[in-house]
């Protein structure tokens, strides 16, 4: 059982659920909010009524308002702020981190601008090489895991110690199962994209068709995620794992997800500008699909569906062309040839290096 | 367009599915079945309610109740037979057929007492090498192949010309697509083996867990299938495409799986003996769990999930005893080595080989 002294920023619904199993596992976490409200609210009556509702907090977690308090003596920090506010808070936590801290962060996506990944924003913004970052992702839903029930995720670092010094955070027997795996590009990446293919999805549901073409669609779009990972270096078979397949069938298959329910509204035929409004949120698939389209082409990789909704969301392309589009598309073979980079690196490693 | 005399043996829900998208396309169909009541329904009523009701078939499909009229003038068979019924089907069909007729199957399953794949079983009664037999594969639940519903699958043979002779055949704009993959080994294990998870998928429903966990156990549990592919000579790759997790998601997210229902019954703690008695039918993940167990114990291949469930199955464990037993397994990486020889084959072929 680890006894450590853990940060976590921000205390958003994934925030406050791994900030639950950390504190089952017996450490102490300081969770960061910028709301006083909110602190007080889990302080005094253990609850985080917000991001989720109806479930009492572990006397092992502590609010604070105060970034120093949270970040200065801790042994580890786990950052969950939005893709967008991730930059923010790093430096607002930067000038309070002890070189020897353990880095872990567990937020999907971008940073939209430069199309950086959270581990480059992390590195450069707490000044520390990327290396020894260690990213968290999977199939987990806040909701589930706050209710302690049996979920598994991947922790990812190119520092094998430091991937296994996370895993040993947050891993229990009950309820929370860790897998370590080197590839940091590979799990962001899948991480970021798999929006695109819930808003497929989406999209295929509200059209009407049924489950043989919604797992087709899961299926061709890992194919194209892993293929645009390759070419940014990632290991293929990452795709295949808890962050790749397993988060994108909790993605695609939960009705609850907001790409989901922006893509069935598309195919009822509503403009990109009403389908926004009516979410009144941000949906990261479609900010999502424009940095994937942009991706794939400085990398040059071959993205069909990818290009297909982009031409859905902002080119005007009605939904039954872009599945025409699909269908027709001329006879292929299954497994694509792999970048021999991303191959020779990952699949047939030189024994001794 | 392609314009063949295509024979189907059987006349089940996929078999008649099948010889829809091979009408639509032009061709025309010999649907052979024993019974001839169903034979006339087809012929005279262009329907086959006892497998798909409420469908109307093309006047492209003659149903026949003589195997030597569908097979003897036939450029291609399709054997669509239950595992059970394949080798006796084969069998029947032997004496009629051209060496040159191109042989296709769509059947999922090992035969169950010698452990063999279907294209094994076709090449011994058939008296023909492996290499140049075909097998149809992917996510697609007949009734929604019958209705057009976009569907995409995979064509497996080792005779990369035969498999695109089958792509051909089945391909069209409409609604159906299909990829081919020489990875015979690989297409036949996945379609044999997916059903060992589904039945864990309802005894994870069933014991009341969430998506986390359900995608965790899809996940890995194709890792472990990959894992004994792999070892019996597959292409890990297979395993993330079409037949792999394509198919394994469409029979994990349905309700109506037998193999899901079987499931959710053991984690109400009903004895195997009732829970078949109440299914009162063959539920194939009952003994493919058997099947998959001696395999992985033939080639040295760890399968943590076939082996709870084995021990749920047979040996009388608590559904509850087998998630805590997975839970509780010893910290470990995402990504196992991969079978080296299957390695070297698939992934790093030497130029010129």
């Amino acid at each position: 059982m680890a006894h450590k002294k853990v940060a976590v920023l921000v205390a958003g619904s994934w925030g406050t659920a791994l900030a639950r199993v950390l504190a089952d596992n017996g450490n102490s976490v300081k969770l960061w909010t910028r709301n006083p409200v909110q602190a007080e609210q889990i302080n005094r009556e253990r609850r985080n009524e917000k991001f989720l509702p109806g479930a009492i907090l572990p006397e092992g977690i502590t609010a604070t308002t105060d970034i120093a308090d949270a970040v200065s003596d801790a042994e580890a920090v786990l950052f969950v702020a939005p893709s967008s506010a991730m930059r923010d808070v790093a430096r607002q936590a930067a000038p309070y981190l002890h070189k020897n801290t353990l880095v872990i962060h567990a937020t999907k996506g971008f940073e939209i601008e430069t199309l950086k990944r959270m581990s480059t924003v992390l590195a450069e913004e707490l000044g520390r090489p990327e290396d020894g970052i260690v990213v968290l992702s999977g199939p987990s839903h806040a909701e589930e895991v706050i209710n302690r029930h049996p979920t598994t995720i991947v922790v990812a670092s190119k520092d094998m110690a430091c991937a296994e010094a996370a895993q040993d955070l947050f891993m229990n027997d009950a309820y929370f199962r860790v897998y370590t795996n080197p590839d940091v590009i590979g799990v962001e990446t899948a991480g970021a994209i798999k929006n695109i293919i819930a808003l497929g999805a989406g999209l295929s549901d509200g059209l009407g068709f049924g489950d043989n073409a919604k797992a087709a669609l899961i299926t061709r779009g890992l194919a194209e995620i892993a293929r645009l990972g390759a070419a940014m270096g990632a290991n293929p078979l990452t795709f295949a794992g808890l962050a790749g397949v397993g988060d994108l069938i909790v993605t695609c298959t939960s009705k609850h997800s907001r790409n989901w329910r922006a893509g069935s509204m598309l195919a009822q035929g509503l403009p990109l500008e009403e389908v926004l409004e009516r979410m009144g949120m941000v949906v990261e698939g479609v900010r999502t699909t424009k940095a994937a389209h942009v991706l794939a082409s400085k990398h040059g990789v071959e993205m069909p569906i990818t290009d297909q909704l982009y031409e859905v969301l902002f080119e005007g392309l009605s939904p039954e062309q872009a599945v025409g589009a699909l269908m027709g598309r001329v006879r292929t073979h299954e497994i694509e040839e792999i970048a021999s980079a991303s191959r020779d690196k990952w699949l047939n490693p030189k024994p001794g290096l």
